[in-house]
């Protein structure tokens, strides 16, 4: 079962979904990923921002993406507004209590919502009341009834999978995977995109919201994903988390097991030292990294590490391409930052990959 | 928040709990080891096996525990039983539609039942409405609402924290964790066993359902059990699944990361070539495991496997005295099977730990 979420504010493709993304508090570009992630590859289906504390700036200013979407104070200000997008995703995934007026009144003006939160608007009732009342939908792109087991029967190898792994979360493992899928395609590769998150899902249009499905069933869900998309040549997976985070480390190796990749990107941000949001808790070095993920990985079918994609969004374009230097010696791999360079060296990689898996 | 499980029919210790187990189809130690584990830890509570494909054999003849303990063919010919148990964990956790009848007819004499299958008897409209009725409980071992994430905060490094781990699924670690926490009592020290499966907390009475948690909240989830009990001197915390496992080693780690162990006990089955339930997927060998474990213990907390439990159930004492002899020269390691040998060689080896707690 692949979650589907509606490009069009009723499902049916008759009305564009245009789109008031609520960052209240949070229009900045870790804690308002989703936000930031739907302007970059959705921009035409967003009107505003909605953060009461950040008025009149714009998109780009705040969250670097999004050119001159304006920030807004209230619905009022964009009356063609049909569809509300939470966009920040929380650690633990819950909803903050000053966002329920707002989601009210979204509903009440007849207007979508559309959630990436643990904490499901359809198990609200005095959401469910008021959206039954308007006739408006509420969807929660987390919401899953994932029963499967993985069974690693019928699977193609002939179908190259690419996953994308990372130091910790929340640094650009959807991004990656999205810039070098495109990428391929338009090289003329057969390439999908795999969305393993409920931003990915809400960009991409389908996927499994991995990590709020039931522990047991979670590499059940991404080979399931992988089953139905593998008459593609390449499958970008989407990583989540990371093997040395504290929190989610069960939900990414449940993710590499699952998808069982043939070549892995390991993705970094730049200057990072600690656990995003556990200022406790060192990073582990990438070089120690890519063993643990090789190791990991090869417990399941033979994979390696090809390349490294850098986030160096918070570098000067000097530091960047000292940093780029340092981690091409330090790894011997390839190495780029797939906005600033681009994605072709990992792109690259990746078809090197192609002949070896058409021998095998 | 710790899943308790009435040790009494009604939960408020005046009514003895008096079970009648189901294992329908399935009396075999590996399949029903829900039932074989109750019956070697709580033989007091149970009146009989249910099984038609079995009837007149023992327990004991069939699962090796429960010495006289018959099996019958209905309820009618348990009148004194209180409560049903459903006593099997099929892959998947959902339940045989043959059991159905079976249960209704329970809830019709008036008795609770208890099950620790993933498909809940408390969302079964049929179920629900049957037991309002008659007044009886629907017990449901693994609902939980777990929303927390781990903290790594507030810790004691004083409590010694011991991890049964192991080559696979269904092999014995509960039973391991078990026997070395009870023989540790034994000796004086205060141990307390941390449940982390069904069945377990049916034992023990406590515990989280680790595997029937939404994934991002697994390791959080096991934080809360170690914050809980530390005022212990050693907790003996039951491992799950495999590492290596293709269905559930993301539930694995974000228990091994969630409990940080001092220390890891490997567990594996003497003969066992293949993953239980995955004829095509060969196991791993152990002394990569040992590595395996260690590296990724490591990521969170300075942590070695200390010895190794081996279930000798299916071979003969020779064959085990040599397999044992093999294992400890390979590994370097004190082995036993904690049935056929005792648990003391693993009771040693946790209390080595002890002096080095104290100085870290």
């Amino acid at each position: 079962m692949t979650n589907k979420v509606p490009n069009t504010s009723d499902g049916k493709n008759s009305v564009a979904r245009r789109l008031v993304i609520l960052t209240e508090g949070h229009s900045e570009p870790i804690t308002a990923k989703t936000a930031a992630s739907v302007l970059r590859y959705k921009p035409e289906d967003v009107l505003a921002l909605l953060d009461t504390t950040q008025v009149g700036k714009t998109a780009q200013q705040l969250l670097g993406v999004g050119g001159e979407i304006p920030v807004v104070a209230n619905l009022d200000a964009v009356p063609k507004a049909n569809t509300l997008m939470l966009g920040i995703a929380p650690p633990g995934g819950r909803m903050p209590e000053a966002w329920r007026s707002v989601i009210l009144a979204a509903i009440d003006r007849g207007m979508d919502v559309v959630s990436g939160l643990h904490d499901f608007l359809s198990n609200d009732a005095e959401f469910c009341n008021a959206a039954k009342l308007k006739g408006v939908q509420l969807i929660d792109v987390r919401k899953n009834n994932e029963r499967d087991v993985a069974d690693r029967q019928n699977i193609r190898e002939d179908c190259l999978r690419i996953h994308t792994v990372g130091q910790d979360c929340s640094l650009g493992k959807m991004l990656v995977a999205l810039e070098v899928s495109h990428a391929l395609e338009c090289a003329g590769q057969k390439s999908k995109f795999i969305a393993t998150g409920q931003t990915g899902i809400m960009i991409e249009g389908d996927g499994a919201p991995i990590d709020c499905v039931v522990a047991d069933f979670v590499s059940g869900a991404v080979e399931k994903l992988i089953l139905a998309n593998q008459h593609n040549d390449i499958l970008l997976i989407e990583g989540q988390g990371s093997l040395a985070h504290p929190r989610y480390s069960g939900v990414t190796l449940s993710l590499l097991h699952g998808c069982m990749p043939h070549g892995m990107i390991m993705c970094y941000e730049v200057g990072r030292k600690n656990v995003n949001g556990m200022e406790h808790v060192p990073l582990q070095p990438l070089s120690k990294l890519v063993n643990v993920y090789e190791t990991m990985a090869n417990l399941m079918c033979p994979s390696k590490v090809i390349g490294v994609a850098m986030n160096s969004q918070f570098v000067s374009a000097d530091e960047a391409e000292a940093e780029r230097e340092k981690i091409r010696r330090e790894l011997g791999l390839p190495v780029c930052d797939v906005i600033r360079h681009g994605p072709e060296e990992l792109v690259q990689a990746v078809q090197a990959l192609l002949p070896q898996l058409a021998t095998s």
